[in-house]
């Protein structure tokens, strides 16, 4: 199974791709896409758009494994991120790829083994994980990848799960 | 030159298609793309930006007006509402329109005169301005092309502003 890992942003948008084999990951590609503050937001939405498709028909990975985004930050902000997470969900559902959703809580969860924990041990579990020389920056290249590894950690109790839920 | 106006929203997205002629409007088409609860999000998503690429082939807009979203909500709404105009500024981008965007204050401001105009003086001159026998239904697609009418009203001013700052 091969995965996508998603940090969506209209700034940064950063991405990972591993693939499961068995129990152990491996690691494809990762980095960010990045766009311009002196950019219109017209021409960014539609670079990430793009960017995304291109890697997408470079890996052609099975799912993608987005975060969700939580904010206490103002309403203006959380929409201009809403639209930067809207074309990635398009670009990866015009990819023919699943989409799976996950917290912050349920990665930390997936990586650390609770949901407290802290950026630096997510990003060492990464690091650790994925058998990395360093720690993939931006951070949001590393959230990214911590997005791929948590479905490739929880497919399988998920599946079980929406089975018993159709039982 | 013809307008299409938006207002855009992941449950219901107005739309609406005019041309103007001279000083006058001439309505080409409007409607609501309309997207129901128990579907799965990344199939709303795509379903807007597909029924409007449509709608786009269909008419040959030259450039989109798009209202420009404002909150009180929670910051969860705005940003499953900014996916959506996520989605519709990528739809508008890949017909190859240009893109404006304009408050709600501007619109009512085109429209009525001035910008605290309730949203019932703004319909009432919709339908005067496009010679409509009622109200456009629902909501939505009323202040689609509210939007619609208010860029024919603005562009002139709009480009001879443009213009100016970049002498």
């Amino acid at each position: 199974m091969k995965i996508l890992g998603i940090d969506p942003g209209y700034a940064i948008l950063g991405y990972g791709v591993v693939e499961k084999i068995g129990n152990k990951f491996k690691v494809c590609d990762y980095g960010a896409i990045t766009t311009d503050a002196g950019t219109p937001m017209t021409e960014r939405l539609e670079y990430l758009y793009d960017s995304l498709r291109e890697i997408i028909e470079e890996h052609h990975p099975d799912v993608a494994s987005i975060e969700e985004l939580f904010f206490n930050t103002n309403a203006k902000t959380a929409i201009l991120v809403g639209q930067a997470r809207g074309v990635a969900i398009l670009a990866c559902v015009k990819g023919g790829l699943e989409i799976e959703e996950y917290t912050p809580l349920q990665i930390k969860q997936a990586l650390v083994g609770y949901g407290r924990a802290d950026k630096k041990q997510v990003q060492i579990m990464v690091k650790t994980i994925l058998n990395l020389k360093e720690i993939p920056k931006p951070d949001d290249t590393a959230d990214a990848l911590a997005a791929a590894i948590c479905h490739g950690h929880s497919a399988d109790t998920r599946k079980m799960l929406r089975e018993i839920k159709l039982k």
